[in-house]
């Protein structure tokens, strides 16, 4: 496979999970640093979360718990809360998710990421998607 | 409910992860803190591993994802990953949920978790658990 | 002893360190995850703040130690700050406790926790609380 | 104040904690890094430790939950839980800030935090220290 | 050597790197913790910036890296990215060094170190600095 | 350019570093989680460690900061210090780098890592290499 059928794949990937996201990433470092909207497209969506193993959903699903239980990384907790569901996650499920982070990284990290996830279920809702 | 009634509820679901840890737990803090082993058995699995929403295999898979990738509680993730195990998760979803790490804690703690995954695999390779 | 009596339990402990904030808690989860309101107050104020063995005010000033030293849940930095301050500590001790975390977690623990300090006691002198 | 002068008050309060460890610090890092051990012991015990607004006793209870909560700094962990049992906290105390840190920082830090503090304590006994 | 001294040798090794950070902090600092802003220049300026053996852009090139990949201190990242360039970094090097991050501590903290440096470099320019 | 390729190349820089790593971990990972071997070379050696803009001393010297800052990757920064000594980096210089670290992630970071440092040197005197 070539770097481009790669790239390829990671980008038909990203837009399973978010249809805009590849853009936004590429604008917001086009005048900064090109090449890491590269590498954070490639890497993780042409090569890891394209293996077999794993279906989609609960790929999204450890990675709101691991962005949840890291408490550094807001920004992209809140991308993959709505990755998650837009991959067929129920809020229901990301609300279970975060509420068992608590457990092993303590109840802030769980505060706040239901204080993200909130963020993103209105965000949501604002843009009219029927809440499920 | 009573805090019996809690207690039992849950050495009843942590049982289902593993027979045998209310125990050896018990038996490790005896002569220290008795208490934070209650503690530590009655909260996780009395109060949140119970709630509906999110079935026992996805709780312990996002379990893996996040004790992977704090990188530094080894003894919980080696059992969090037997536990995984035992309510039905493959070994090759264990690894799949390891490596995945790599994107959002980075190599070390994906090499690291994996180290805690052969571990584990080998111990219950030892005890005659046919590989899956 | 009931999980009522548990949550009455909670309560009473939280109300003696903040007494407003278990309503605003819980107004703040009441659409999204209003079990998780009731799991941050019932195990942490019902199960542990009130066990014997450590005061409150000791309590209050290791948890700004170890929230300054994580570095990554500022809210709750600022909660246990004001509670710490509620419960007996001085101003001078919460600064004594945050300048003491630069050794264990670095510079930038203890500079950050201060500002969170700051903000905290520009707050307490805003609602006239005269300055210790 | 002179740097000596520094140096001395620094040795001086280290010993009220752990009459041996200045030595053995500087032991371990002579051949690597021997400046290190002199950092390591003048910026924390003569610049921190020295000052007014926080007793030594409570510098060590913030210490404990710290490292516990940081959990990642095994050896440090248990330096400061025989540091805080030296300068008069119980092991009961030593106890109640560990089991508080799942509060803060999960069970698997408050777990990993009472095994550091049971081989202190096994340690101390052996050297037939009576329990308190 | 003297306190004094050692407190200016710190400032004008600061003022290296920053000439006008050493009263921000002042300013920042005076009414709650005077005496950590001291701490914050002595020690790190005094005691380590001013170790031979690593000259001052290695130093604050690793200073970028650790403060991106612990990614709980934007602030000081900020100003360290800001000072790099101060003392003969190029903004491609803060790029790289960014970039290089995603392999140790993951993809989240890259792009969040990314922003920060972003930011920087935007401040920079309007402040009429010729970009490099 | 194809996967191969980019293959070669990462297996060309991992080389200049360390001549044996690549082997040692594709033997350590093989019955478990070989594409996890393939990934931990391609990604770093092929993607990030051969661009340009950063020479390999100086990456691995930014490597050994962060994960010494990190304080939960004890077998990688063994790796990376070894690594730096072999790209040119001299003992002093990694001894300045970790105890640089005491700055930003606090003490018991720096002395940690330079107990790995210790080991490592130990390790390459007891091969015979002459310290520098």
């Amino acid at each position: 496979m070539s770097e481009t059928d790669r790239h390829e794949r990671a980008l038909k990937k990203l837009a399973e999970i978010d249809p805009d996201v590849a853009e936004r990433l590429a604008d917001s470092l086009r005048d900064i640093a090109p090449d890491l909207a590269r590498h954070a497209i490639d890497f993780p969506f042409g090569d890891i979360f394209t293996r077999p193993g794993l279906d989609l959903k609960s790929r999204e699903m450890i990675n709101v718990a691991a962005l949840t239980a890291l408490g550094n990384a807001t920004p992209q907790l809140k991308f993959h809360i709505n990755g998650a569901l837009n991959v067929g996650c129920s809020r229901e499920q990301i609300v279970e998710i975060i509420i068992q982070m608590a457990v092993y990284a303590g109840f802030p990290a769980a505060l706040n990421g239901m204080t993200a996830a909130k963020e993103v279920f209105a965000e949501r809702d604002a843009d009219n998607e029927p809440a499920d």
